[in-house]
């Protein structure tokens, strides 16, 4: 890929408008019987016909073979090397539940486990508690005095929290509590960098504190913490494109990636339709618009392939308000594949349409992953798309002279 | 290609396995009459049979345009960035024969050579004389003295020896003696780099009185060296895989590449069959495979495109064993193409084929190079095979959340 800093220097502000349509865990695998994946079965004529005009092709997120969380999946498709901009689990886990960290906070993955009466770990997630129970020992944490430093801890699902520490001269180098074991005692936290001995001294504190306090709520009788992470330092879109982007979402972690890069945030919660509604509303404030579809990562994650199916017919059927707008560039990809057969994420390389007044046609009929093969964008890193959009919105200028 | 340390991150142990059949110098170019490469040419049910089922390519071990030796096109295949593990030649001869170098040792291939009486060489491969002969002469060379330095010499085959040299302060920075042609003399060994001026004054010591003891075995009469070198720091598969890796194979090299990277050695002399017995034997006790099929290669450097044909359906014959053994991988390609036509290595991409039950289908119908030109994989480098290999073992967890 092409450093940002060469971006930079080649983009241009132009009235041209580029949306960014992400199904989420949109790759898939065909069923058994007939052969066709999800995308394949589903009824997609606006897509069909958006694929049939521009070209298309199949995108890695991050390299042949590699199944890529939802933060390197996202990030390459802003145009960031997701090898070299690493959003930790911590800084993941914020964003997720919209909590807000400062530049200087320290935030970690945490889980409530089970110990027994020798300290050994019988249970990662303490029989998962439920939200509420999570809530509940969250709030009691949260009472916990640590000097010079302010604390939050702060519930996510079941038996997972989020540790946000906020104060002067906090370092993120803090290795693992978590051993990612049962049957062992939790590791202490250590500097793995001298400057986050203070850091490290401070998480022991707070984990010694807490088992205290836990030691009457079996299952829950413990923490484990991982991933101690900072906000990543990364050039925004703004600075690199010269765009004014926003983003559509509901679900906290794509909204948190998305002002991560310098977006606005739109919310939205009820589906695509909404979504299309606020992309229409505020059409004429931004040159970038960052869509974001849940729900058919979601089913794939479920292992239902009908759902999916389905998911992507209702963004299909919705589409014309999309196009109504005449958007400069349309893509539509994904930002990974998560076919239902694998009930996960997965690193079949994610189909990609793009559509403008400047695409060189191929002879791809339909979107679909087996058409996308022979596409006219061939097989691409992710991190390509954000470049061809500009480039097909007339936003960048020649490189060397 | 995504850094080794990264692949370490995410591989886990898994009792799914993965076979990768090297048929060396696959790809070819197509006969002038027919219109079709040997791969296109030979009757190959079975590999067909499996393009078809699985997803297909080509691959640069390289770089688009650039003609690998054995050594990079083995480590791309390997997961090796070819550009950043370079495997001396020597070093590949003292590893293919078992022979142990230590990290301070300095390695070198050597030829028997024919020169004439003014020393202008006439055959670089003294007319490959026999292993036998070439045993009797090391053990002849073996006997030289050289000041504060131990001395091996040891047959590799036919005309070819090893040279190793074992004492404080060698340094691999020499050039080739071997100019690589005839009618011109050797060359004399220089230091590249200042630390290597001891060890090239060794090596010239060496050839001078080699020359002397040879004089009386005419054809055998000189010797040529080149590829000076220590063993290269490279991580080795089990540490960065998590694989128990096992190589069958015949050739020296083939073998030497493989140990080099960590696999045990399973030596099979007699060809395809004999090597996917072993395969049989011991496919219990491994969980990654790799099989090396030198005859095409030869068969393409000898410019002999029948007997390639020939070869390769000799192993597509004998593939049954191996399906048999129901691996929940297989991937055959080859190291590099060795065009008939061309008569030696060649830059054109190599197809390769993967089968697993977590394939994307393509629509390859077989296994050739036309084929796999808008095969599901697209054109990818050679090194992307291994993180595919082990996503499609179910070996690999997310990368980033």
């Amino acid at each position: 890929m092409i450093p940002l800093e060469e971006i930079r220097q080649i983009s241009v502000v132009s009235p041209s408008k580029i949306v960014m349509l992400v199904i989420d865990g949109l790759g898939g695998l065909p069923d058994a019987k007939t052969g066709k994946t999800e995308l394949e079965t589903a009824r997609t004529p606006y897509l069909d016909h958006l694929a049939k005009k521009g070209v298309c092709g199949l995108i890695d997120p991050v390299s042949p073979g590699i199944t890529p969380g939802s933060g390197p999946g996202h990030l390459a498709l802003f145009g960031y090397d997701p090898l070299k901009f690493i959003v930790g689990r911590g800084v993941l886990e914020a964003l997720g539940i919209g909590f807000e960290l400062t530049r200087s906070d320290v935030a970690a993955r945490g889980n409530f486990c089970t110990v027994n009466d020798e300290g050994l770990i019988t249970d990662r997630r303490a029989g998962r508690i439920t939200t509420d129970k999570c809530a509940e020992l969250c709030t009691l944490l949260g009472q916990i005095k640590l000097e010079g430093v302010e604390l939050f801890v702060l519930p996510v699902k079941e038996h997972r929290f989020l540790l946000a520490l906020r104060g002067d001269g906090l370092a993120a180098e803090v290795s693992d509590t978590d051993p990612q074991q049962t049957g062992v005692a939790p590791n202490m936290a250590l500097s793995t960098e001298p400057q986050a001995k203070h850091t490290a001294h401070i998480v022991n504190t707070f984990i010694n504190e807490a088992s205290e306090i836990l030691a009457r709520h079996h299952p829950a009788n413990m923490t484990l913490l991982r991933g101690f992470s900072k906000l990543p330092d990364i050039p925004s879109m703004p600075e690199i494109y010269k765009l004014t982007p926003a983003a559509i979402a509901s679900y906290p972690m794509y909204k948190g990636l998305a002002k991560l890069v310098g977006m606005k945030i739109f919310n939205a919660d009820s589906g695509i339709n909404e979504e299309l509604n606020i992309l229409a509303h505020y059409y004429g404030e931004h040159d970038f618009f960052y869509i974001h579809v849940k729900e058919a990562d979601s089913a794939g994650e479920d292992g239902d392939f009908k759902r999916k199916v389905r998911v992507i017919e209702q963004v299909d059927y919705a589409l014309p308000q999309l196009l109504n707008l005449k958007p400069e560039v349309i893509i539509v990809t994904g930002d990974h594949s998560t076919p239902a057969l694998l009930k996960g994420h997965s690193w079949h390389p994610v189909p990609v349409l793009l559509r403008s007044q400047w695409c060189r046609p191929d002879n791809v009929k339909e979107f679909s992953e087996s058409d996308c093969i022979s596409g006219g964008l061939g097989r691409l890193s992710t991190t390509d798309i954000m470049p061809l959009a500009m480039a097909n919105a007339l936003k960048l200028t020649k490189f060397g002279a």
